[in-house]
């Protein structure tokens, strides 16, 4: 699982900060999450293909979420794609698209299908045999959802030393990775846990921006390996964090130890700040494995 | 009169081009011609004020020209602003950016007034004591205006030493500045020219982008100091210039000759191309005076 931080600051496109955007690579997926203005120049200065990226997960309508959305679209059109695009978002983001690309006479060459959201509660959104996309429902100011990304377990992998050693036919393979036990010609029976290995455990990953402080999302949350979620303010500035239904770096980390994720990211910092260290240390004294996001910085998992 | 390129080439925002944007500050006007995704950031990169700007002009609506203008007139919000804004540009301008607003729950602090575009004749959009600003119709895709920026003629500088040699009154120097001839106590009438210096030429710029080739502008434009005029493609691929409504570098220069204009710019250059200077080159064999728009080149005549 590979994580490409493409943007990861609050409010607008700086010289040097990007509003956010990210791509999460899991089994062989991109995912495309949020896409502020500027989303398609930081695609192409980490290199990341256009064509591998098949969905498009947009939280909620905040300009620094989806500003860069129409550019992208219209951006695939003039790279000759024809695959199915799938855009997720709350509703109304097919009006704003479609309005859009209707002024400038413009169209897509390729299937561009909208998924519109509605609900409060998860909701799968993608699911095939190697993952699952659902929504977590968030706090903002506006309909926001976060997104849930979980590998679905792989198959057992074969000992090959072990079933070498029994003799075992070729054409038992696939059920023994499936997780059966093998009756052998001598009667025996060879329980699987000793023709198989432990496969690498399924990694997941929860992004929660735009949000405030939400502890009704633990259950769901509970476990993952990793957690991105937003931290706009430090605390001193908590006051602007409840008016403007964001959260601080301490309430990103109660939430991170509350549901116990392997490791926290912060993200969506304010610009108001002159180092984001400050959020890393804030977010430490309530929750040890804290990693700060940073724009083209790269996590690999 | 000093012009800012923040982008100048077609299609898509690259790592190293963006797409057309730029700043004619003209009599302490800043207007900002087209607004390309990034924008923004360009502006800063430019370290243009922000505040300065009051008045938008977009030639069409096709993204490469207006998708960054969603974000920057939230970022104008942000950033406090309360001075009236001025956005100029075709019918559907309006409900475009409401929408996008609308659907982030978001607002402007300032007022925000369209001028909604639909003739194709000539239209003064703009006029002070200063400059006059209209459109030139122009032929692309959609319906495209460019824009022609004019300085009025400053009033004639008054000649210290004749008036001081005449023992002229103060009382008469309004009109004197204003042409007026003056009847000395004498009899003597002395005529306006001995008492007056011929003031800076007003300056004028004309913005034609996107368009093909299109003679009939000739006579509106007839002896502009600059012409900023779009050269997409060269002679090469006219087949493709005329196929998307744009114009190549040689017939820029035509029109630059027919018009009998001071100076050229080329821009929103296709990516396709090696060097930029293949378009000066192309351009310089029909007419003399060809610059090249490049991403943060200021133009000061």
């Amino acid at each position: 699982m590979k994580l490409s931080i493409l943007g990861c600051y609050a409010a607008t496109p700086r010289t040097l900060t990007n509003p956010t955007s990210q791509v999460l690579e899991i089994r062989n997926h991109m995912f495309l999450i949020d896409c502020g203005e500027g989303t398609q120049v930081q695609l192409r200065k980490n290199r990341i293909k256009f064509s591998r990226i098949n969905h498009i997960f947009i939280s909620h309508l905040h300009g620094d979420h989806f500003f860069g959305l129409p550019g992208l679209i219209s951006t695939f059109r003039l790279l000759g794609r024809d695959k199915e695009m799938h855009v997720y978002g709350p509703k109304g983001i097919k009006e704003a698209i479609t309005l859009l690309l209707k002024l400038g006479d413009s169209w897509t060459n390729y299937p561009l299908i909208f998924h519109e959201l509605t609900s409060k509660e998860p909701t799968i959104l993608f699911e095939d045999d190697k993952v699952t996309v659902e929504t977590i429902p968030l706090n903002h100011r506006v309909y926001t959802n976060g997104f849930l990304f979980r590998e679905k377990p792989l198959e057992r992998k074969l000992n090959i030393e072990a079933v070498r050693d029994l003799k075992i036919d070729k054409a038992h393979f696939r059920n023994i990775k499936g997780g059966e036990d093998v009756l052998l010609d001598d009667g025996r029976i060879i329980p699987n846990g000793k023709l198989t290995l432990d496969p690498p455990k399924p990694m997941s990953y929860a992004y929660c921006s735009d949000t405030q402080f939400k502890p009704d999302i633990t259950e769901q949350i509970m476990g993952v390996d990793i957690l991105y979620h937003e931290a706009t303010f430090l605390e001193t500035e908590k006051h602007l964090s409840a008016k403007t239904k964001h959260a601080t770096a301490k309430e990103a980390a109660t939430m991170a130890k509350m549901a116990k994720v392997g490791k926290l990211i912060l993200g969506h910092y304010s610009t108001r700040y002159k180092s984001i260290d400050l959020f890393k240390e804030e977010a430490e004294e309530i929750f040890e494995n804290v990693e700060l996001a940073g724009d083209g910085r790269i996590f690999q998992f």
